[in-house]
């Protein structure tokens, strides 16, 4: 008999970045090695206990199907969460999703066609890549720079990039994988661009709690370009309650609602319990972000200035999210990241990190930088630095040799 | 400005075909009626307290991503639940999706390209159109026929139905909308069919659990086609937790569960905490199905007999599910549903159904048909049915006037 094939989507579907290194860590970790993951974005920061509770003390009988937008109760309260934070919506405008994931997919599936292009600064998040292999869209990068903390690319490179097919950009606010918190300067820039070239915006602000330098400008305070932005929305990060798989597209275009919710409908509903979990955490006092954010600063001002203290490291200071892209005096990170788990240790200890190459799109860039993810506590993001630090001198010295 | 377009793909996203009769459903209830809703396939049964207690006693303090393939305890457990069906699985073969409708998506994703073909028996249940239309999947059905209780067409008209581009097949078994139950001799004509021409066979078995005339044979225990099966699974129907969005893509074909994975971990995790849900329904003792399926047969039985006395009506008697599709004696069933909403009451009361017409993929078919969901109690059933009586025979008259 023939092979079966597999589709070319299939095909073309891309790894995730960190995934060849799983097999290291974990040949690691049976070696007796303690493995500090600076590499995934899985914060260690506890969900909040009414939250859970919340879906703990549920009591109803039947787990139905919620309606194919979310419960209306829920979306009648993430408007009042979006008040706060100085968003207008109103609850017909909040399709909720599962995860952001889905807002993402939503939003490529109802903008873009086989074919059609979509902008996003690199370095991006990977996944946006196996987003769009699913929707058949050709992301277009242009290139965000070490060297200027990973600024929005300017203009000129924007308008290089559009073509007869690009229908949308994805900006990521502040961004994974570089913590970079665009300015309300930089969202006009955007705001510029797709007004004049009558494309879509789709903002993925999932990290919109966690700025340390200044406010959060979200792309849905934009004026006179309502029907451009779709916010893609999660409550992964804010309430570390990655495992409900519960997010939001929020836009104010009508047409795309109504398109969005065809997706939505076929899928029937988003899920049921971490909808209540998320309703439950609108009431949380807004002191809990303080506590949160002041955790995750702490750790950043850490982990940024371990860094920047190694020789021939280089690591802007990033003014949200919680990762940071540092460059190393290493010509070949993935290799780098490869050896830390597989020959190295110090003390028993070392420290599994994402190299960059993996959220670049452009061939060859990012092959001497990696993201490193403070989900860890101070004390354990000090001990991986001494890792690395060690790590980097032993690397760089076994190499002249 | 120039309107911001949406996909093609946006646009050819069919609507669910019973919504466009949820705002008469709505205006009826507003003008007092009490509307008995046979139109929609929610249980009315009770998920089982077992189950959800799992999830409300779980003392997890941070709700973390799950494994983008499920909990490895969930995998192996629900390789239990297989061996009791008399399916032989290891858990590397199971991963965890959103739903069942993320099973189909993953499937048809992983396996077609744009512009392949998938070949249905219509009726099918409308949302794989959907699914069709996102992974932009030509739907080819092939028509079973009312007359024959929809049993499965002839092998002719598969092979008729089969061009170059045919790369699966889609079976619901037993079936949504028609009941119908597959028997072991009708999965063996497909298994030739698949090994004749090297396709997928693509089972959704959503409905197991609930058969009432001999065994269910799952399209699992055909024998020299493993790497051709793909089983699409869920909880949603079997322990009435349709909210929860927990399902399962099985497969023993290692290419496609490699290439699913990519799929899966670019969406992270499905929900955590319908898993727990998932995994603890395991342990429910056999006799819990007993007591679900006999009611479900109860009521089967009375549809099935009240339908097929009424004048001009046949019902086919089927073996599984909790759907029965029947035909009246009436031109336009859309008309006739809407009108039952619109402008119709017995006692205050009327009965929603979904025209049978929004499950068919070839024009004019099913128009003088309508799908009936037994999810109310035998009580209401009845009640129901006395409204449906009287109101063929007001329908039929007012047209012969």
């Amino acid at each position: 008999m023939a092979t079966l094939p597999i589709s070319r989507r299939g095909e073309l579907m891309p790894s995730s970045p960190i995934r060849k290194l799983v097999p290291f860590a974990e040949a690691a970790k049976k070696r007796g090695i303690k493995v500090y993951h600076l590499n995934i974005g899985q914060p260690d920061i506890e969900t909040p206990k009414m939250a859970l509770d919340a879906v703990r003390h549920s009591d109803f009988k039947v787990l139905e199907y919620s309606h194919s937008a979310g419960n209306e109760s829920y979306r009648r309260k993430l408007v009042e969460y979006y008040k706060k934070r100085g968003i207008e919506v109103d609850y017909t405008q909040i399709i909720i999703t599962t995860g952001g994931s889905e807002a993402i997919i939503f939003g490529f599936m109802a903008c873009l066609d086989e074919g059609d292009e979509v902008i996003i600064p690199e370095p991006f998040y990977a996944n946006y890549n196996g987003f769009a292999v699913e929707a058949g869209v050709k992301v277009v990068p242009v290139t965000s720079h070490i060297e200027t903390g990973f600024a929005l690319p300017a203009m000129d490179a924007f308008e290089k990039a559009i073509t007869p097919r690009t229908k949308a950009i994805v900006i990521c606010n502040p961004n994974n994988p570089t913590g970079y918190l665009y300015s309300q300067a930089e969202l006009e820039t955007l705001r510029g661009i797709i007004k004049k070239h009558n494309l879509y915006l789709f903002a993925d602000e999932a990290y919109r709690e966690f700025c340390y330098e200044g406010e959060h400008f979200s792309a849905m305070c934009l004026q006179g370009v309502d029907d451009n932005i779709v916010l893609m929305d999660t409550i992964s990060k804010r309430y570390s309650a990655c495992g409900g798989r519960i997010g939001a597209l929020v836009t104010r275009n009508r047409l795309l609602l109504d398109t969005v919710m065809k997706f939505a409908q076929a899928r029937l509903s988003p899920p049921g319990f971490a909808q209540i979990l998320g309703e439950a955490a609108v009431d949380l006092p807004e002191d809990y972000f303080d506590e949160t954010k002041a955790e995750y600063k702490a750790r950043r001002d850490l982990i940024v200035a371990r860094l920047n203290a190694m020789d021939g490291v280089f690591c802007p200071n990033p003014g949200g999210a919680f990762y940071v892209t540092a460059r190393l005096p290493i010509a070949d990170a993935d290799a780098f990241c490869q050896w830390l788990l597989e020959s190295f240790e110090y003390n028993g200890q070392t420290v599994m990190l994402a190299p960059a190459s993996g959220f670049y799109t452009t061939p060859g860039l990012g092959k001497n930088e990696v993201r490193l993810a403070y989900v860890l506590n101070t004390g354990d993001i000090d001990k991986a630095m001494d890792c690395l630090a060690v790590a980097i001198k032993r690397y760089t010295a076994q190499l002249i040799k």
